[in-house]
């Protein structure tokens, strides 16, 4: 049975300022929540159906300590904040950021001023297809940890740290390693080879990157446009990218 | 002013029945009414706020001979089926397909049972982008003229045919052309060269493409998995293996 203080608690997490002000965030569907176990993320809480429950009590009890309440699909629906809440919904604690993010020795995504939350949940994702384990975010991104960038992720957010900084700082700070930047006006994306360090720069939806940014990287790449389209939606481009620049 | 019958069709449109019925669909918004004035779209209505016709009027009237009706912003949105139809609205006849979709001496992209509207409008705006003229749909993907299809092209579906077939008889027909099917455990596509003339292959979101239908192609391809996520999106995918094989 809910209680009240439960339910309100739960719906707060839909708002930016609460999840930061308690530090946790909502994932919802059967699929993600047993990943989160699987993965022994840190998940305080889990609301499941009695049918997800009666494959997964013994995980969502046994690998993490978390408290399971079963409710009804009436139940599960009120905390949800999708039309289909799908068996389960865990809470979760917002991973903590420790010191500047290092850029050496690996691939790292950088967004800048990305707004759409679907699209950044499916740049975590291609970021967790193509083995890079940090997403860095500017100040101004959508928020990681909402329902719908949780949900498009598909598992993603369990395996890949997603990271805010001053990007522009960050990249002056670590000038050696090599930096990419998305453009319309840059070097053809296939006349590049496999890179096995570096950052790659997406921008803005509409604007893309700012010019401050780009004057910190060391290289400017483009997709070539073979035809009529203006342009390509960021997290399209984004695995255009990757798929040249990392296989 | 509307009268009841106009709101009656072109909400009526908003269903894949009477779009084939009526051979008409409606495209909603300020950038592609535009578009698709300026492409020489055989454009039969538009409805557009008075804001919107003090900018565009001339292009409407002139460019087609389309009925032109100034409608208030809440007239607008009761012929909508979006949240923010955006100052215009369009009623455009759907195109009509000739013959056999033709294969050889080009790139064309086939799709089968695609069931997402947003990613069906996505590839759309992917081939475009790569100059691909030509989108074959099984008969079972979504339908492309749906609002959420339209929009999501961004413009595009001015620029790229969208053609229905059996995708089955039409590779056996037409075997000679190259046919590449993108599945997980095909060739690495990082290996393949840029190419001219071809097919390219793309499956439902979780099942995939068929094995009746990668039996009719010449290749399999794969975009290898570095890291942890199971799958990509079908969009994503699409723009990856065109980002190796088309640039």
């Amino acid at each position: 049975m809910l209680s009240k203080a439960q339910i309100k608690y739960i719906q707060s997490l839909q708002h930016k300022k609460n999840r930061q002000k308690f530090g946790q965030f909502v994932a919802e569907g059967d699929k993600i929540v047993q990943e989160l176990l699987l993965a022994g993320q840190p998940v305080s809480a889990v609301y499941a159906t009695r049918d997800w429950l009666s494959d997964h009590r013994d995980l969502a009890e046994k690998a993490t300590g978390a408290d399971v309440t079963e409710v009804d699909e009436a139940g599960l629906k009120q905390l949800s904040s999708l039309s289909t809440p799908n068996g389960a919904l865990a809470i979760v604690t917002v991973p903590t950021q420790k010191g500047t993010p290092e850029l050496a020795g690996q691939i790292s995504l950088m967004l800048e001023t990305v707004q759409d939350p679907g699209n950044l949940g499916t740049i975590i994702r291609i970021a967790d297809w193509f083995g890079i384990k940090q997403v860095i975010c500017s100040p101004d991104c959508v928020d990681a940890y909402n329902a719908k960038t949780v949900q498009s992720t598909m598992g993603s957010i369990t395996r890949v740290k997603v990271l805010t900084a001053d990007l522009v700082a960050l990249l002056k700070e670590q000038a050696a390693v090599p930096a990419f930047a998305a453009t319309l006006d840059g070097e053809n994306i296939a006349d590049f080879s496999k890179i096995t360090e570096g950052v790659i720069l997406i921008g803005n939806e509409s604007r893309g990157l700012s010019n401050e940014l780009i004057e910190q990287c060391s290289h400017k790449i483009t997709i070539p446009r073979l035809g009529g389209a203006e342009s390509l939606n960021a997290a399209v481009a984004t695995g255009i990218i990757c798929g040249r620049l990392l296989i």
